[in-house]
C-alpha cells in the first residue's frame, strides 16, 4: 500500500475542484487590533484584519490580558490533568460559576473548545436519552452535526429556520421519546437571526429539549452579553445553551449552560470532557474577565453595532452586494469561487486587506462571499479605505453591483 | 417529557455504583509545585500533588513562562480565529515545525488538544481511506476509540501489547485494504510499554499504516524527548506519531507528525481540525519554549527517572504492592474501589496528599489503584512523607502488603 499516494491523490482533487486551502501566516499584533503582520516570503506585510471572529478586540482588552499574566505567576501555564485528575481549579469553578450567572442558568461546564462543547454535549444528551430523535437545523455547525453523527440516534434535518418543517416533523414522532430541536441563533455564514420564540413554543408544545448554540452571539447581543436568547428574553426557555471564549470573548473553550442535572450528565458521561486536559488557569482567568467586562459595559457592543450599520450604508451607496441580516455579519457576495478568491488576494496584495474568501463546500455553490466581520477597533479610516479598495476591485473584476433604487 | 427526571435518574445510578466524580477544586502554586491550595469549604488547605500529568514541571518552567508572558504582549490573548480564518499565526507554523523535526518527519499539525488530536486524526486517516479497516490495541485511550468509532470503519480489537493476536488478525485482512494499527507507547494506568518495534515489523509486512500515540512519552524519553519511538530509534518507521503539549510540556493542545502528504490530509479533511478556533498564540509558544528545552535539556529527564526508582523502592521496603513497569508511572494496587477512595480521602484530609483514585471503568474491577506520578518537583522529603502515609493508611484499612523476600 502507498498511504502517502493516496493522499497526495486526495489533496490534488481538492486542487482540481479549488477547494485546497492556504493558510495565511499572520501575527495580530496586540494594541493595534486590528492592524497584524502578514508573512510574505521571508518579509512581513502590515495587513488590516476584516475578518476575525475576535468581534469586539477583547483580545488585546487590558483587563484580559492582566487577568492572564496574573493568572500565569500564579498558577503556571497549564492545569496539569484533565479536570478528575488533579486539573479541576478555582478558576474553571469561578469561570463556570459566572457562564451559568450570565445565561440565568443552574450550572455551566467549560470544554476544551466550542467544537468540542457541540460534539460532547449534543453527542452526549442524544445518545444517552433513550430512543431520542433529534431535529437539527439544515444549516447547523459542523461541530452539531459531528456531535449527532456520533450519537448514532435517529437525525431529522428541518429545513433552515422553516417553523413549518420543524412543527411538521415534531408532530409524527411520538410524544413518549425523547427529542431535541438543536440550532443556532445567529448562523455564521449568513448572519441570519433564528425565530427562537417561535422554535420554543413549537419545542414545548411537543415535548422537546432546546438546545442553541451561541457561538456567534455571546457577548454581542443582550444587556449583559447573554446572546439573542438573553437580548429577547428567551434565555429561560432554552435548556441548553452553548456558547465559545474563543470569539467575542477573545481567547479560546467553549460550554454549556444549562440545569444542575443537565448539566451533571454532561460531565459525568461525555467522553471529549472527561478524557482530557482542563483549559489552563489563564485561559480561563482572561476568559473570566472578558465575560465580566462585557457583562457591565456596553460600549463595545454600541460601537461594533455603529461600525456595521456605517459599513451596510457605505456598501450601498457604492452598489455593492450584501446580505441584509440583524446580526453583526456583513457578507458580501461575489458569486463566483475563482473569483472571490481572486479579489481576496487582490485586497490582501495590494490593499494590505485581510478577508478570507468563503467558497463552497462552507457556502453553497453560486454565494461565494466575502465575509466581513467590523469591530470597535476598526476605525472610520478604515471603512473608507475597505469601501474603497472593494469598489476598485467590483470594477476591475467586472463583478455586479445592485442600484440602490432597485431595493 | 421531564428530562431533567431522566439526567437525575442517570446521575443516582452512577452515585449506587460508587461511580460518581466529585473534582477536588485546587489551585497550583506557580515556583512551588508540587505545591498546591486547595479549597475546602471555604478555606485553603495545603496539599502536594502527586498525581499531576504535568510530568516535569514544566507548567511552572521560567522559559515557557516569559514565552508566554511575551506572547500575550505581542499578539494579545487569542488567535481570532480558525487557522484558515484569520487565525493562523507565526506561532502556530513555528511551532509545527519544531515538532515536525522533533520526531523526525516531514511535518506537523496542531489541534485543540490530545483528544481532538486522535479523534480528528484517526477518523479522517480511517474515514477517508477507501475500505480501511482499524487495528485497535485492546487498551487505547478513549480519544482513539471515539476518533475510531467516529469513522464508521472495521474495527478489529487485538489483545492488549499482543503480537501473536496481532500478526494473526492483519493476516486475514485482504491485502490491498487499507488498514491501520493504532496503539500507544506508555499505556496512561498500567504504565506498560509497547513492543514498538515488533508492532512496526508485523505492520511492514502486512502493509499497514502505524498510528502511535506518544503522549504519556513525548518530553520524558529519548536523547530530545521525542518519545519511547526516539528512545529506540524507531520514529522513522512510525507513520504518524501522535502527541500532547498538555503533560509533560506542561500546556495544552495536541499534535500530529507525519510525512507532508498525511499531515496535508489531515489539514485539510478533519472537521474537528478545520472548524475550531486556533489554539491561542501565547499557548504556542508557551510550547515551543517547552518543547526547545526539553530537547536540549536531559537535567528534568534525568531527575524524574530518580524520583521514581526512588519511589519504587521506598514503596518495596514497606511492602507496598505496585506495579512493576518501564515507564514513569507507579500504580499503587489497593484492589478495592471503596477502600481505594476511602485511601484517598485520608490520604488528602489527615496528610495534604492529593492522589486521585481511579477506580472502574478507567481500569477493571479489582485493579483499583493510586496512580502516582513522581516528578522533579518532588523532593527527598516529599517522598518520606508519601511512602510514611501510605504505610500507616495500609495498616489502617487492612489493606494487603507484598513481602520484598516474595518477588
Amino acid at each position: 500500500m502507498n498511504y502517502d499516494g493516496l493522499f497526495a491523490r486526495a489533496i490534488d482533487d481538492l486542487k482540481v475542484e479549488g477547494n485546497y486551502r492556504v493558510f495565511a501566516e499572520l501575527e495580530r499584533r496586540r494594541g493595534a487590533f486590528p492592524r497584524a503582520k502578514r508573512l510574505v516570503g521571508s518579509k512581513l506585510a502590515d495587513v488590516t484584519v476584516w475578518c476575525s471572529n475576535d468581534y469586539l478586540g477583547m483580545g488585546q482588552h487590558p483587563d484580559v490580558l492582566a487577568a492572564m499574566h496574573a493568572a500565569l505567576d500564579r498558577a503556571g501555564a497549564g492545569a496539569g490533568g484533565t479536570r478528575n485528575i488533579s486539573g479541576n481549579t478555582v478558576f474553571h469553578a469561578e469561570l463556570e460559576h459566572e457562564l451559568a450567572d450570565l445565561h440565568g442558568k443552574e450550572a455551566a461546564l467549560l470544554f476544551t473548545s466550542g467544537y468540542v462543547a457541540n460534539w460532547a454535549a449534543l453527542g452526549t444528551l442524544a445518545g444517552k436519552l433513550p430512543g431520542c430523535v433529534v431535529l437539527s437545523d439544515a444549516k447547523n455547525h459542523a461541530s452539531m452535526i459531528e456531535g449527532i453523527r456520533h450519537s448514532r440516534v435517529e437525525k431529522r434535518i428541518w429545513a433552515h429556520n422553516d417553523l413549518d418543517d420543524l412543527e411538521r416533523q415534531l408532530a409524527i414522532i411520538p410524544r413518549d421519546r425523547p427529542k431535541i430541536v438543536a440550532f443556532e441563533s445567529v448562523y455564521s455564514m449568513d448572519g441570519d437571526i433564528s425565530p427562537i420564540a417561535e422554535i420554543c413554543e413549537l419545542a414545548e408544545h411537543f415535548g422537546a429539549l432546546t438546545y442553541l448554540d451561541e457561538v456567534h452571539a455571546v457577548g454581542l447581543y443582550g444587556p449583559r452579553g447573554g446572546g439573542v436568547a438573553e437580548a429577547r428574553g428567551l434565555a429561560h426557555r432554552i435548556d441548553v445553551i452553548e456558547g465559545t471564549l474563543g470569539k467575542a470573548y477573545g481567547i479560546m473553550g467553549g460550554y454549556i449552560a444549562a440545569s444542575a442535572a443537565a448539566v451533571d450528565f454532561v460531565r459525568s458521561f461525555a467522553s471529549g470532557f472527561i478524557f482530557t486536559t482542563a483549559l489552563p488557569p489563564a485561559i480561563a482567568a482572561g476568559a473570566l474577565a472578558a465575560v465580566r467586562h462585557l457583562k457591565s459595559s456596553d460600549v463595545e457592543r454600541r460601537q461594533q453595532q455603529t461600525r456595521v450599520e456605517e459599513l451596510r450604508r457605505r456598501l450601498d451607496v457604492v452598489g455593492l452586494p450584501h446580505m441584509q441580516n440583524d446580526s453583526h455579519i456583513v457578507p458580501v457576495l461575489v458569486g463566483h469561487p475563482v473569483k472571490c478568491r481572486y479579489v481576496a488576494d487582490l485586497l490582501l496584495d495590494e490593499f494590505g486587506i485581510y478577508i478570507q474568501p468563503i467558497n463552497h463546500p462552507t457556502v453553497p455553490k453560486g454565494t461565494e462571499r466575502l465575509r466581513i466581520t467590523p469591530s470597535p477597533v476598526h476605525s472610520e479610516d478604515d471603512l473608507d479605505h475597505l469601501v474603497a479598495a472593494l469598489s476598485e476591485l467590483w470594477s476591475r473584476c467586472s463583478l455586479e453591483r445592485r442600484s440602490i433604487a432597485a431595493e
